[in-house]
Parts: C-alpha cells; structure tokens; sequence
C-alpha cells in the first residue's frame, strides 16, 4: 500500500511538478472564458505555475528583470506573467546557465507563469550581421560580436532551458516596407518554422507536459496572407495563437484594421495575443476586438524616460509645472509612488537622475496598466464594455 | 477652564509640534549613555521624531533619496537617521522649495530624524571658482554655474529650511596637504563660524525649539589644535560635537592617531560624531575610541558598483567566479537580496547594467551597515566589546 502510494507520488511530482496531497492533479493549460462583450471576452488560463486573468498585460522582464522594480513589486502591481526575452538571456546569462540554475522563474525570483519570446524580432532588430536560411538565423551578438544562430529548434531548446510557461514560436519578420512578395515568402517560411517549432517543444518530455505554446500569425496587412496562416497554424494546433507583425511603424488606424478581420481567423475557444502592443489606446482598442493578451516595454522603458500614464493621457514628469505640485502622480492611484510621494518629489529625482524616480515611476505605470486591465475584465463581465471604452478614450485622449 | 485648556494646547504645540494628549510634552535632544566598555558607549538620542540608537550609522541621503532605495528599505535595513547634504540641496531642488512642500522628511517620506551637513565640504570639494572671505563661502553650481554664497548664517537657514532635525555648524575646510598655519587659520575660523552659526541656530524660533545643533572640532592631526578648537567650542556650547577634517586622505593609520587624543576633548555626556567614516573597519576602530554616530556614502556607492559588504570583507560581485553561484551575497544575511536572490543573479544584473542589480546591493550593503551596528552596540552592553572587535577585524580582513 505505501508502496504503491510512493509511485504514485513520483508518477505525480514527475508529470505536474507537485506532491501528492500537497497539490491535486494540476492542468497542463486550459482557457476558461467566462464572459464575453460583443468580441472581447474575459476569462482565466490556469498553467501549473498560476492563473492568469484575461485580458492581460505582461510586464517586460527583458534581461530577466522587469526594469527597475523587484518581482515583489511586479506581483504588487497586479500582474499574473511577466515576459522574457529569449534573445537577450541566450546571450547573457546563458540559457545553459539559467538551467542550472533551476530555470528563469527560480533564478528572477518571481514564481509565477512567464512567457518567452522565441528571438525572432531581436536578432532582426538588434544583431549585426544576420543571415537569414530556410535552416534558421545566424547573427552576430550585439554585446560582443560573437556568433550565434537560431533556428525553430534552438529558439525553443533555448526557452525549455529557460524554464518557460508559454514558448513562442520562431518566426521570421520583414521590414513592414517589404513587397507584398517578400511578406509572403516570410509568412510561408514561418509557418514551416511553426510546425518545427511544435515538433521540438512536443520533444521535451517534462518541460512538454507543464508548458504551453503558442502560434504566431503574419501576413502583414495583407488580408488573404492573414487567413493563409491562420488556417495553417490551427492545422499544427497551438494552445494559444498570437497575431505577429504588427504595432512595427504602421500605426493605429492599419494596426486597428488588420485586426478587424485578423482577429476572427484565430480559435474563439483559443488565447488570442497581440505581441508588442501597446499604449493604453490601443489596448482597449484591441480587447474591444477579442485579444486576450499583451505586453510592452512601455509602461517600463516611460518611468526611466519621464512619462507617467494616467487616465487622463500620459504626463511628463520632467515638466517644470510639476515643479511645486505636492500631489501624486495620479490623484486617487492606489500605487506606493502615488500613496507616499508628490509630483514635485518625484520631478526632483527624474531631473537629479536619480534611480529612485526610475523606480517610482516605473512602478505607477505598472500599476496604472494593471489597474486598466482589471477595470477591462470588470467592464467585460458587467457587459458594459462600449461604454467604458468610449468614457476611457474620451478622457485619454482629450489632452493631446 | 476649556480656555485654559485650549491655551495650554496651543502653547504645547508651538512648543513641541504636537497635541495635548496626542502626544505628552517631548524632548527637543537628550543623549542617554546605557552601557560604556572601555572608552565606547552605547545609548539613545532623543528626539522629537524618533530615537536614534548609539553608535549609530546613518544612511548618506545627497540628492534627498538615499540612492537606488526607498525610505521604506532604509528603514527596514534599521537605520534610525539619515543624513542630506545641504550643498545639493540647496541647487536642487532649493531649499525654499522644500520648506514650502513641508520640509525635507515630508518631501522624501523619512519622517525620522534628518542630519544635515552645513554644505562646507561640497562648497570646496565639488564647487567652482570658490572664494572664501571672513564672511563666507561665494562659489558658482557645479550643475549649471550659476553663483551662490554660504556664509555661517546662510548655512543655518537653509538647514532650517530644510527642515533639519540635526544642524551642524558652518565650517571652513582646508586640504591635508595645507601648511601648519593654514591649518590653524582655518581651525580659528572654523570656531568663529561656529559662534556665528550658533547664533543664527538661536534666532530659528520654532524650529530651535524642536532641533539640535552641532559643532565641528577642526585641526588637522595636530594635537594642540584640536584642544584649541574643542575647547572654543566647548565654550559655545552645542547638543553634540563632529570631529571633522579626518578621512580625507590621511589614511587609517594616521586617523586612528588622532583620535586616539581628538574624542577625549569632547565632552562625554554629548555625541561624538566622526563625520564621513568609513569602511567597516574604520568605523570598528571609531567606535573603540568613543565615538557614536557616522556617515559615510560607501554603502549605497559601492553597491551601485558591484561591492558588497560581507563579515569575511568586501566582494566584487562583477568577478567572473559567481556567474553561476547560487549561493546568497552573504550567506545567513537577513536582508531582502540575501532572502531571494543568488550571487549568480547579483552578478548578471550588475554585470549587464540593470537598476535592481543597484537596488539590490544597496539593500545589502545598508543592511550589513546597520547589523554591524547593532552588533557593536550589544557588545558594548555586553561588556565584550574588546573580544568582538578583535574577532570582526581579524575575519574582515583576513582576505586582504
């Protein structure tokens, strides 16, 4: 009897990372929408490492740290999952080395699901030397040079040594001034990367059983290449499906109408994620559109620049009107900047340079992203989400 | 009788800053001596916003933030006291500034005891095209050049616009390698300066009524000097007395020296305090030879360059051979960066330039400050101050 009850518990521990007793049987990833308002909806993901709440933000944790906060902060703010970049812990510290050192979540502190990107938009972005085959992208480091290559399978051996939750597929990205032509062979290309992407992930054994991976959709703007890989990520089958290329310079007005049709091509039934997006305007714009998920460095890179977000648009705290004002940031926010400090204080410090400002400011705009968030899930469950859009953009968007 | 109670409650708070029955009738500054061992001593200053437990280390606050962490965490690591620098303050954000948003506690969220330098040592170490007269200090802003004048009584004023809970006197600072005769100038000065900054202090009002003064004991490493310029400021009379003008250059050896003569001219009833000392070592040795409160940037400086603090002495977190340690900063350490994050974190968040490698270092660097503190003031209860400091110094610098 105790003998069968200890295979069990290794049977248990091996496949959901957990003891018997101390935790039941834990899914692998499940999406539970909860209410929907015309196309947005709200609902949950549950993965072994925690819930995340739909719509999300994701705070961007490039270099295995949300930029000038700890985890206890991060989680403080609100958010469920955090991002990290394939690309830049590849090169520093080391995926190897992060492996060894029990994964990213252990390593950051911060306990809860992370998704990694697969590196496909950095080594476009940030590398030198790239060269791209149908084998993969060889690029050269943009700290020292050294070469390095990425291929669907790398790309995801990298992020399952990482100890990520949700793996991205490796895509390949065109400049948005490509010819129709060149979109079309990188959309192609990255639905072959898609399916071997999907094989090496469904290769890793315990990393396969807790995690989760998601498709991402390109095409550009272009509508037919959009349902083109659409059809053909759903054909390899994703746990979740991310609309890729946009929010790169083409601005709202486009992003907003590739998203009027590019949405609906993914599973309802699915998490739908727009990568890299966005301001608090183009948020609201796309859950009003179905998309489930987000992330940007915005809120974070804004607070080391300056820029605080609040609901009535963003607000450079660099301003020498701000100067004397003994407010908060934010009248009303709940943040630790806004609960304890004035504007003029924190005025002070982003001006002095101090890393202190980095910090208050970086934290308010996580809080105010997260707050927005949350009050899109309310809306969306008490069906009044035109209105509350509407009532957000006016205020918003009256200052500018 | 309700009047008289009401005149009594307004003569209570012009006095001491607070209600009748919210808060008895508080000391304005006393220093009660708990336990001495050899010529240290451990106690309690007194003030009206908090106790400052003796020795005491306190936190240098330059700009109004201690770098890279919040009032909450320099709390948390058990400091009781910080110290803003008057010279900076003063260009920015000015001190008029800061009385009108309610003073510097209000501004910076420390609403415990602040020690403001009197600007002397800026004014000569980071100013330019300085000219000193009997009547002060001209000088133009290292920000942005434009001219400024501290004189004794210009120095008080700001400290009291800033809101000082501890003011120190007006000095004049000559460099170590001036002449005897500079060097006694300048002591002569010094204690005019202090008679005048005295005064001043005086004309303050309510603020003279909740806030201490101290002065400052010049003379270089000479003896008779130092006697000359205790003894004249003995004669003014402050709540405390600095020994000042050491580390400065002259090396350990050559400061230990001097107090070895300087702290016994100060009257022992009041604190001793050696202004911007040290390293852990040098503050060890102070505090054998009498002396109860310092400042100093190396804490928070160091750990925006990567040295932290430990009991087996200092470590560069940027050496190559903790990029896969998982070992805490310092093992058995209670502070936050110890709790949750390894060596091998620290070293690639320092290493790849980001702000939580700074905010964390500091963290730990301030905590291993205020426990060596605390260490030094149980020993000296303890009566087995002797044995401590012998088993400190041998392990912290046995691997120099």
């Amino acid at each position: 009897m105790k003998r069968g009850f200890d295979r069990l518990e290794r049977l248990c521990r091996s496949t959901c990372g957990s003891a018997l007793g101390i935790r039941p049987a834990v899914t692998r990833f499940s999406f539970r929408i909860s209410a929907t308002d015309g196309s947005a909806r709200t609902g949950v993901i549950t993965m072994q490492r925690g819930e995340i709440r739909t719509p999300a933000f994701m705070p961007v944790g490039t270099a295995a740290t949300v930029k000038a906060v700890g985890p206890v902060e991060v989680r403080a703010a609100g958010a469920d999952i955090i991002l990290g970049n394939t690309y830049h812990l590849m090169l520093r510290p080391g995926a190897e080395r992060v492996a060894k050192l029990g994964g990213l979540q252990r390593f950051m502190g911060w306990e809860r699901p992370i998704l990694t990107d697969s590196g496909g938009y950095q080594v476009m972005s940030l590398s030198e030397l790239t060269k791209v085959t149908e084998a993969g992208v060889s690029f050269a480091s943009h700290l020292d040079g050294s070469r390095y290559m990425l291929s669907p399978e790398r790309s995801v051996e990298v992020q399952r040594l990482l100890g990520s939750d949700i793996v991205m597929q490796f895509d390949q990205l065109v400049p948005t001034t490509s010819t129709q032509e060149q979109q079309a062979e990188a959309m192609e290309r990255s639905i072959r990367w898609a399916r071997r992407s999907r094989e090496e992930f469904d290769r890793g054994g315990a990393h396969a059983e807790r995690a989760a991976i998601f498709g991402i959709q390109q095409g550009a703007l272009d509508e037919r290449l959009r349902a083109a890989s659409a059809d053909a990520l759903i054909d390899i089958g994703f746990d979740g499906y991310a609309v890729g290329g946009l929010a790169v310079g083409e601005g709202q007005e486009a992003m907003l109408g590739c998203l009027d049709f590019a949405v609906d091509m993914l599973p309802s039934e699915r998490p739908r994620y727009l990568m890299g997006v966005g301001k608090p305007d183009d948020i609201v714009q796309a859950v009003l559109r179905g998309i489930d998920m987000f992330d940007c460095v915005l809120p974070t890179r804004s607070g080391r620049t300056g820029q605080a977000f609040t609901a009535d648009g963003p607000l450079n705290i660099r301003n020498a009107r701000h100067a004397d004002d003994p407010e908060p940031i934010e009248a009303g926010c709940p943040c630790p900047a806004c609960n304890a400090f004035s504007r003029a204080y924190v005025h002070h410090l982003v001006k002095a340079g101090e890393i202190l400002g980095a910090m208050l400011m970086t934290q308010h705009n996580l809080w105010f992203y997260q707050r927005m968030m949350q009050d899109l899930r309310q809306a969306i469950s008490d069906q009044r989400l035109q209105s509350f859009a509407r009532e957000f953009l006016v205020r918003y968007l009256r200052r500018n």
